[in-house]
């Protein structure tokens, strides 16, 4: 870690502008005003900014009382107020589905997308109004600021850095991507691609969590002017997560994850999205107990499963399968005093913990994810010299992988393999690989990916200095 | 055309590999053996090589007479009989639909492929092993004709190169892939997509239709090694195919094509595949007719289509699809004395023909597509000054695109608009990009493209002799 005075921790000013901001507001039944800590891991790696530096942090109201302070102003979470269709095209039409499935490489391609009026619609009058709004939204901010460095978040916002640049020429923009960047982006018209490359190609700096996904930028982007593409794997805190790890809630909880389980737990831990590959797990799993025997009545999946965006269809189609398949396995295999599979629907963040705590084997197979904290947050706490089998289509993959059972997440048989490959190692060579994760992830916590950054934006900004002093 | 005594046409030892061969035999009633000249753009394409050249073709034996003759040996076709349940493997698990499907695209990640145990038996027990009876089969070949350059063809021999390889390091290699090469492979286990390009790269020479594809597999590959990549787009015989167009077969099929025609014929010409998109035609041609009603009555769509594949589940629901999906778009719009949408499913070529001749628009708007011969035979004998509306993501795009409407193939609403831009085209453009269409194909017709591969062997070979020279 830099110290407190070094050049890398000096006080900076910054716009943070991300779709969820790090607190929502609501009231209670007393009629006051309560502040809720947003979720997710975005906002945990990037709260830390908020103790050193000068932030401002632009989101989107979601609330009745968001829209309440965001017609108030002022304070360091500015939340701007979405014409409600416009954000209904925005974020059901264009950013989810659409722009997370052609990033995760999940339409198949002969029947879907299909890019109609109505997603025309949502793009023009819904993707690109919130973006305007959040553009116009940045401008009022910088003119407080002026030499703030405005950092945005994600495929929500790709077109605002473009509408900000032609009306800010020297703001200092970056922006970071959260998802995979695919090779292959055909699956979008034309104009929305060119608009997508176009918004972050106004920014100084984009950045990814991995060399592939910023490798398949670049070779899509052709010139890449001003901007300069960098990639560095998000992270956690790890101290905080140690201290979770240690808390009452997480060893009450380790207490009741599975009294008289089993000799050997396979943990996954998954929002219930397609990309996270969790049909195909339960089948390997049960192709496993197939092929060797020996495992039965000794080994059981435990997938705990936060369920996601149900309002869309497929989401809840695929939630179904999920119940579908791992019925079947049990169905097949249980036996009287054993169940193969073990499924949780349900946020519980602290159980997820527990878990961590006890697998002897993790089991982390997406399709494709941009990064996949899971691979992180499961390694730091593990208690049992557990093995991670892990996708090669994650992100953290480029990291993790010579400590992991590397995976393809569409080989069935591969994925039983590995999982007999885990469940079978020695325990000097999971000693080994365990250690290797642990320290890989205690030495590159959250705050290196922040410094990393933050070094970034010094480099891009000196570089304008000099091209505007050889002017 | 170069002439007879040139360099380029100088006759040349070739041994030419394929699955499907330039004949095949059977038996008539009377026992007596018969000779069926194959069909498909490649058999046509190749026979040229057949007249100037010394020619020997290997391709497998798929009748039972095919067998007989395979066993009797001798002769310019060599028949490899392989065992019937290897060839199934090989052909109906992995050429198609797994290769075919991962080369196209048209995988869903989310739910396909399962790369089960089966699979992976076939990809072991039937593709490596038909592979290498076609290797075997050109090592025996290569002993009468050491000189040969071997030319491999297509998505089911990548395996039979490197085999060839190690058994004649010095032998001349090259092998044409006919349909896209994707940026992303990794919906193949690493162990088979790494055969694959290692099988390629084998090749002295390894060939594709567009640059793009030939940039995808560069970008993919790694160091090229001895490989020259190299991008010539296959075409049709000018002369040959004009005869055809003005034959008595096609005439007659033009009289009787369609008795009191509407105004305008949007025609389309293509196997029942789901690359070909089909589907999204009708539906894009229903977009029309729903927002502009001037063209109800006026103008129908005529597809003439292929039934293929139908032993393959996939193929079979795509086929009631389309059917389906035509029907609604009748019973929506249709009116006495006019049907929006005639559908025709036979194989007919002499009738497409016919069509070719009598549209008014041609819709060539594939998924995916290696290069797409329709684009360039329906403008070769088009009579109407018709347009061609053609899919950015047809290989052929890369050299139409200036005189096509261009599409993308997931965009409804875009290919609405792309069909009413081209109904409602003036004269003047219309003449001016069907002729610019008809020049381009009578200029680069098919013995360019086999002239140029001719002189990459060629030169390829010389290169060897240099490192040769050299040692």
């Amino acid at each position: 870690m830099a110290p407190p005075d070094s050049e890398a921790s000096r006080r900076r000013s910054l716009i943070i502008v991300s779709n969820r901001g790090p607190v929502t507001y609501d009231r209670d039944a007393s009629g006051e005003r309560i502040e809720r800590r947003g979720g997710g891991g975005l906002v945990t790696a990037l709260r830390g900014l908020l103790e050193h530096h000068d932030v401002t942090w632009i989101a989107s109201a979601t609330t009745e009382e968001d829209r309440v302070v965001a017609g108030e102003g002022g304070g360091d979470v500015v939340l701007v107020a979405h014409d409600a269709a416009a954000y209904e095209g925005y974020y059901n039409v264009i950013a989810n589905p659409l722009l997370w499935f052609v990033q995760h490489s999940l339409y198949g391609l002969a029947s879907e997308p299909d890019v109609d009026r109505a997603m025309h619609g949502a793009w023009r009058d819904g993707y690109a109004v919130v973006n305007r709004a959040f553009a116009d939204a940045v401008v009022a901010e910088l003119d407080n600021k002026p030499d703030a460095t405005v950092f945005f978040h994600d495929y929500h916002l790709y077109l605002a850095p473009r509408m900000v640049r032609e009306l800010r020429p020297d703001a200092r923009l970056a922006h970071f991507v959260h998802i995979p960047w695919p090779e292959d982006w055909s699956a979008l018209p034309p104009a929305m691609r060119d608009a997508i490359t176009d918004g972050l190609l106004a920014n100084d700096v984009v950045a990814f969590h991995t060399e592939r996904w910023a490798r398949n930028f670049t070779a899509g982007a052709g010139a890449l002017g001003r901007t300069t593409v960098v990639h560095h794997p998000i992270s956690i805190d790890v101290g905080e997560f140690d201290e979770l790890a240690a808390s009452d809630g997480v060893r009450r909880r380790e207490e009741q994850l599975w009294p008289g389980r089993p000799e050997k737990l396979v943990v996954r831990v998954d929002r219930t999205d397609p990309s996270k590959n969790i049909v195909r797990g339960f089948r390997a799993f049960g192709l496993l107990l197939e092929e060797h025997r020996e495992w039965r009545g000794r080994v059981s999946m435990l997938a705990l499963l936060d369920p996601s965006r149900q309002s869309i269809p497929v989401y809840a189609d695929y939630l179904a399968t999920i119940e579908r398949v791992a019925s079947a396995v049990n169905e097949r295999f249980g036996e009287e005093g054993w169940r193969p599979v073990e499924l949780r629907v349900a946020d519980d963040f602290l159980q997820s913990v527990a878990a961590y705590k006890q697998y002897d084997v993790l089991l982390v197979n997406p399709v494709y994810d941009g990064l996949n904290l899971v691979a992180k947050e499961g390694p730091l706490v593990n208690l049992r010299a557990g093995v991670l089998v892990l996708s090669e289509n994650a992100g953290a993959y480029e990291e993790l992988s010579s400590w992991a059972v590397g995976v393809n997440p569409f080989d069935l048989a591969g994925q039983a393999d590995a999982l007999h490959e885990a469940l079978s190692m020695g325990e000097a060579e999971r000693q080994a690989r365990a250690e290797g994760l642990r320290e890989h992830v205690r030495m590159n916590d959250v705050r290196q990916w922040i410094e990393a950054l933050l070094a970034d934006f010094d480099q891009a900004a000196a570089r304008d200095y000099g091209v505007s002093a050889r002017r």
